[in-house]
């Protein structure tokens, strides 16, 4: 995730650098949420103490509620936990769920913030390729297969997944989940990009099928908020003692005043203002598909949500720079273009790859794209 | 630290309930923070992204400053890493700093999320008594004599220290770090009262005696931000590549709108008034020491700093509740008087000790102190 100092440092020599880097969106939060915050910090000497621990009652009725909406799911406000962010969901989930010497599998490529937590915990982390060779596919026949060889104790699922933006359909999310089930293997369902989508289907829960399944959701993407560290988790019921009990400790509470605003992201205004940010996403990304050629990338993950595109860059690309880690770099000092090798996200295959993500501003999309095209043209 | 969730389901019955529970100030930030957040909340539609996952380099640069004004020490700002609160900084630092198996030294009475955090890492904790039989001091010939008996990897000292707000000389300071330079053994300096303080000393920092040292400190106490959740960590040279690598995985970054307006924590006038809160918690503090007597209280540790009172109730209580369980149950029920026992920071000899904490406002502590007394009355 060092692309933001490398590009904070080029723009501070003065470059004009467009980043498809950054994992985050850039429109801000619903304005509902603004106006909320606003008002907390306009009081005349607002006082943020900690809240509970696991959250305050009123946004971790909201979230429940939110699962109504979205999944026309029941789910008691005291399964939901608030987290601070995502990240502090898989840190508090993995430290609860997990012992020294555990076999976690992980789909690759994936999101190396879990490897990292994962290894860092001394959990063992099982590889299950989900690469091009099965279409970016992950499917409960690989999993059964890896269990089969020597028992796994958990599995993540990201759906949408990063870097790929590749969705588990709801059946294979259900077989799954089913699967792990039946064979006493914790099932983590990172949630993250639900919302972003680009077809029927807004993302399967996990909870649809498994409650003993750990979820994991955030703030940061649909409702666009990553610096506000807001994130929850669904708890099974046999993890809460020790959730409960650790979250004190690991984080004692998520950001107080993010939690008192972040109620208003569940508005009926805050949906739709949302919802059109995914229209202009899909349109941004319907930019990017369309000049796939042009910008000299062929083969490619599913993108059927979150704001990525996982490309293989043209034979000639590869052949001249061997691998993608030196692409981006001579795409970032010729083009001005910040994308992310694959490396970050798969040790094997991933320096044939590049993570592209569309989450800037359309104009900003078609500005790089351009810059990408000139440069590739240069490229013989 | 359920104690919020308690006293909030009491007051949600009607009762009038004072809480000398919390480990918080309840004054808020200083006005030049609030100040800045509310212009930054303010501004049309603000947005808040992640910020590099170490902080932001204005924020590392002012805390960096710090360390010149307060302890007149060169600080790099590469080596001052913000962090989601001072838990963020113990949970990054321990999985930095030590491996499953490897022993740690924690004096008791301690602050319990130390035990908690190594214990989920899977890394032994030590005990090192420092209660009543040592007036609550803790000295490098007990650290030796244990590292002795099987050697420590690691050494967390508190200073002020919570729950007892006893705070580590000076020159026991200089002694324990050079010790633990020494013997390979790496101290945690926990530093987050430091400002806090009664007599002259405002705190000594490990830094000014070993930068091999891990410091961490807040924004929570001297001032007031704790909801905020912004904390740092001093990171030694041979730690910076684990706890850089981690960073981004463990918390992605610090809460953005916070640690762009904490900058503002370190302005004269900010300065100024966290002093004029310590003065009141000074005035506070020695309302407490005046009533001890009439509280049906006895022996206690040093107060020298943070805002912590941490007594022995007198022989009669002890011997009508048996242990500060019960006692502390019974003055919440009839003085509605929210106070901790002691088993929290000592699982040995707790059970005699209560913890009160005077962060509430003068005439809140008045208030509860006179509703114990009267309590107190009904005990024969």
């Amino acid at each position: 995730m060092d692309i933001v100092g490398d590009v904070d440092a080029m723009k501070a020599q003065g470059h004009d650098v467009i980043s498809l880097g950054a994992g985050e969106p850039s429109g801000g939060a619903p304005a509902a949420v603004n106006r909320a915050a606003a008002q907390l910090h306009n009081a005349d000497g607002p006082v943020f103490n900690y809240t509970p621990s696991l959250g305050t009652q009123p946004l971790r009725e909201a979230i429940a509620a939110h699962y109504r909406t979205w999944y026309d799911l029941e789910v008691d406000h005291e399964s939901v936990t608030v987290m601070t962010g995502s990240s502090g969901a898989f840190v508090s989930s993995f430290i609860a769920a997990f012992d020294v010497g555990d076999r976690v599998g992980l789909a690759r490529p994936g999101y190396p913030a879990y490897r990292n937590i994962l290894r860092a915990l001394d959990v063992e982390v099982v590889d299950l390729p989900a690469g091009i060779e099965s279409n970016f596919r992950f499917d409960v026949e690989k999993l059964a297969e890896a269990h089969a060889e020597k028992p796994l104790d958990g599995l993540i699922v990201a759906s949408p997944n990063n870097p790929t933006g590749t969705m588990v359909p709801r059946d294979d999310m259900r077989r799954i989940a089913t699967w792990c089930a039946e064979n006493g293997v914790r099932l983590v369902s990172d949630e993250i990009y639900h919302g972003i989508t680009f077809g029927q289907d807004r993302g399967t829960s996990a909870w649809e099928f498994d409650r003993n399944a750990i979820v994991i959701s955030s703030f940061s993407k649909y409702w666009g908020m990553p610096g506000w560290r807001l994130g929850w988790m669904l708890m099974p019921a046999d993890l809460a003692p020790a959730v409960s009990g650790l979250a004190g400790s690991i984080s004692l509470c998520p950001p107080a005043a993010g939690q008192y605003a972040a109620t208003e992201a569940f508005s009926t205004e805050a949906y739709a203002e949302s919802d059109a940010k995914v229209a202009e996403f899909a349109r941004t990304r319907q930019l990017v598909l369309d000049n796939v050629d042009r910008l000299g990338w062929r083969h490619a993950a599913p993108a059927d949500g979150a704001f990525y595109y996982y490309a293989q860059p043209a034979e000639k690309i590869l052949q001249r720079y061997g691998n993608t880690v030196d692409y981006a770099a001579a795409v970032l000092e010729h083009a001005h273009v910040a994308l992310i090798p694959g490396v970050d996200f798969d040790s094997v295959d991933g320096d044939q790859f590049i993570r592209v993500s569309f989450a800037a501003r359309y104009e900003a999309v078609e500005r790089a794209i351009e810059r990408i095209v000139e440069f590739d043209s240069t490229i013989s």
